[in-house]
């Protein structure tokens, strides 16, 4: 098993090879750029290559420079791409800030990126409790727009001040607030979409759920071009507490204690020991450098003893499992330990300049282990490896940092092969928030039987019979 | 557009036709029979013309006596039948309790039918919060499994007490519980699936969510043969309130302020009028004859002091917007409360031997309109119709009540037929919780526009490219 499929080299995964010497395109992108700045004017396209270079990279992969970018106003703008695409025969990637961390985002062959940045619409209907977006309006301007009517948007994956709806719904991207109120495509009332032939679909969540198959399918099946989401009243108390153990299985038996105990704590963050250690070398703060697992915990809700009584029960939980407990005094302290969980991915990279991030999830009767397991992996392995994540579903981001001029990409995939093999060992899946992208699709084999994967494909093929959407990723 | 896309007398729907006169199916179906008792051994398959009889038909519609029934206890079982009937070249049809209301588990071609009743394993893993259970687990028993270990499963259709899990899982149903708790679909972690060639797929709620797929999708995709369900710890306390107003506006207002002031109920049922009268004259229980629009109302937590807060939220709603309101003191007058809405269906079978029950859902802000729109259309047309329903996430049953004998059937299908454009001209869809099935397949020619019903059908044919699974069933 070959973490991309294909020769790591190729992906250009490091050193950035495809920035520094772009590939003369001219004579394949002419005419389609040609064509499509006939189609929707020079303001929406880029054909330059310095203009292009941006758009062939996400946040954890380079692919390959785009032929050609447009820059869409409206879902017409995005038939006419697509069938211009169409005639041209070039594969068609969708983009929104290029946050992801899977490679969704980033070209593997020479394609037009449609790039929804400036579909930006966004209406609230307060009483319908809904907001209708298109597909670049910016996850936190949802709530940001939402607020002043009483309601929020709930899913808050991290990168949610740049990341947009239209690539969250691709990637169905999780967040800290997922273990309570769920990931982004549980508050999807209803999609338009594109498909591969420009024709416009309106879905409800309905019989056939094609709009739950678009979600999360990364681009490979449609562009998602308007959502129509649920919003929901924010909590009106909150209350923050962090707890560190001397062994991660502490940690787990504490958070399987408080919730079966009746908790539902609106947030549950797990960090290791090296994990912590990144984070107080940053920002030094007074994390504890000694605990093997640090937890941090919101509860929220409208009553503020019930927040108060799920708090106790996760503090008495911690209490019994040998776990120290600090209790956030007021919204400054809780922000402030909240910062802590925000700072890994700067505080990683002071480490090493590049990181593979993984995205398991696993039962949560299985945690400890699987921890211990892979940290075993870590240090048999030589590289650095952390661990942290939402303790509370499940969902671990053990994160391999390593510096390409001194540790060899081969070490770092077989860790990561190794890696993913523990989590479906112990029957968990290999994406829990990041989607699958470029970067771990060859797990899938691994992950999903035989004939599923064949099912799977056969409707990828229904959809996209020519394989033109996003080729090379989700599906080996 | 036709209610069923053919003459309604070849369904059979009124006169239990194919009941009393049997074809003689022995010469097609012989072989199939004779193999599956091979495969499988006599106990499991039914080949006798007075066996197959009653698997014709649901509780809304009969259907083509099958040419066999195979009553599998496994999924191996299931995959023998599956093979078989494909190399038999013969369309098979899956069934729970038949206990649903759009058709979806009456054959409507010569089939071979799977009754899932003898599949009942039911396993519950308390600390994962899941039970693992076979198609043929009755809904209720997986509460009643779960509850000694402090957990119960939500969803619960009004027949929950026969209802399968695999049945509901095929029409996606939902229940009073549904508007904070969710509907079937959304206890789902993971699906074991038969698809059309017999070969056995495990899937988890992932990126390409095919088990989303197969959720609500009646049979016509593939059979699921287990589930993995997520369990939640019962509410600790709940109250109830029921509410009348002189007018149907008044009751969809309050329902609005309610929710806009924060109240989740965890349920909020409707009655009209007409259906109000219908189950006084069977229960004589004094509920307000008078009234036009009646609302019963369950708040439910874990924290006492907010339950009661919702409940005063709720009272408060329905005061202002001019309701009668009337509070549940205890668990005895609570019980007799719903068990008015619990009665409805016998008490319209008192009516009219048949009925015509839809299942619409419109948005809650155009709910009073709708409401007045199709008691205008019921008046106009001089049939009796009803209208109940699940008013908080805008779930409305119109019953047409009829006796085939005195009435027109056609004028009963015309009446259904502006029932349902009433809905979708409001924004509505055709389907909340009953399926398409049988019954509104030809409507979602006016539901769903015609490239997205392209889609769909390209789906259904990457799975049953034969159309060997429920022919004739959601998609026209």
């Amino acid at each position: 098993m070959n973490l991309f499929g294909r020769k790591p080299e190729k992906l250009g995964l490091t050193a950035n090879s495809s920035v520094r010497k772009p590939r003369s395109t001219d004579a394949p992108h002419g005419p389609l750029a040609a064509e499509l700045t006939r189609l929707l004017g020079p303001q929406k396209v880029l054909s330059a290559p310095a203009e292009r270079l941006n758009y062939g990279y996400d946040a954890i992969l380079v692919g390959k420079t785009p032929l050609c970018v447009v820059l869409p106003e409206t879902t017409q703008d995005v038939v006419s791409a697509v069938r211009a695409a169409k005639a041209a025969g070039v594969p068609i990637v969708g983009r929104g800030a290029a946050s992801g961390l899977s490679g969704g985002a980033a070209p593997l062959q020479e394609s037009l990126v449609i790039s929804f940045t400036r579909m930006t619409r966004l209406e609230i209907f307060a009483q319908r409790r809904e907001a209708r977006v298109q597909a670049g309006v910016i996850t936190l301007a949802v709530s940001e727009a939402a607020r002043p009517h009483g309601l929020i948007y709930p899913p808050d994956p991290a990168s949610f001040r740049t990341s947009t709806i239209g690539g969250n719904l691709a990637e169905n991207a999780g967040g800290p607030m997922c273990f309570k109120y769920g990931v982004s495509g549980d508050y999807v009332r209803g999609l338009e979409f594109v498909d591969v032939d420009g024709e416009v679909h309106e879905l409800k969540r309905d019989a056939y759920d094609l709009a739950g198959l678009l979600i999360g399918s990364e681009g490979t099946l449609g562009f998602i071009t308007e959502a129509t989401l649920r919003l929901v009243p924010p909590p009106r108390f909150t209350r923050t507490l962090m707890s560190h153990f001397a062994e991660v299985g502490q940690a787990a038996e504490a958070v399987s204690q408080a919730i079966a105990a009746g908790a539902v704590p609106a947030k549950l963050e797990f960090m290791d020991r090296a994990c912590t250690n990144a984070v107080e070398d940053y920002l030094n703060i007074g994390l504890p450098r000694e605990a093997e697992a640090v937890l941090l915990v919101d509860t929220d809700g409208e009553d503020v003893q019930t927040v108060e009584e799920e708090l106790a029960l996760v503090k008495a939980a911690c209490l019994s499992c040998g776990g120290t407990v600090r209790r956030a005094e007021g919204d400054a302290e809780s922000a402030a330990l909240w910062q802590a969980r925000r700072s890994i991915s700067p505080a990683l990279g002071r480490i090493r300049p590049q990181r593979m991030n993984e995205d398991i999830v696993v039962p949560r009767s299985v945690l400890a282990e699987v921890v211990r397991e892979i940290r075993a992996l870590g240090e048999a392995s030589g590289l650095r490896l952390v661990q942290f994540g939402h303790i509370g579903d499940g969902n671990l981001h053990p994160n391999i940092l390593f510096d390409p001029r001194r540790e060899s990409r081969e070490k770092v995939h077989h860790l990561a092969e190794q890696v993913a093999e523990v989590a479906i060992r112990h029957g968990g899946v290999l994406s829990g928030e990041h989607g699958i992208g470029a970067m771990k699709r060859d797990f899938m084999r691994g992950a999903v039987d035989a004939v599923t994967l064949q099912a799977l494909w056969d409707v990828k093929r229904a959809l996209d019979p020519q394989e033109r959407l996003n080729p090379g990723k989700v599906l080996p």
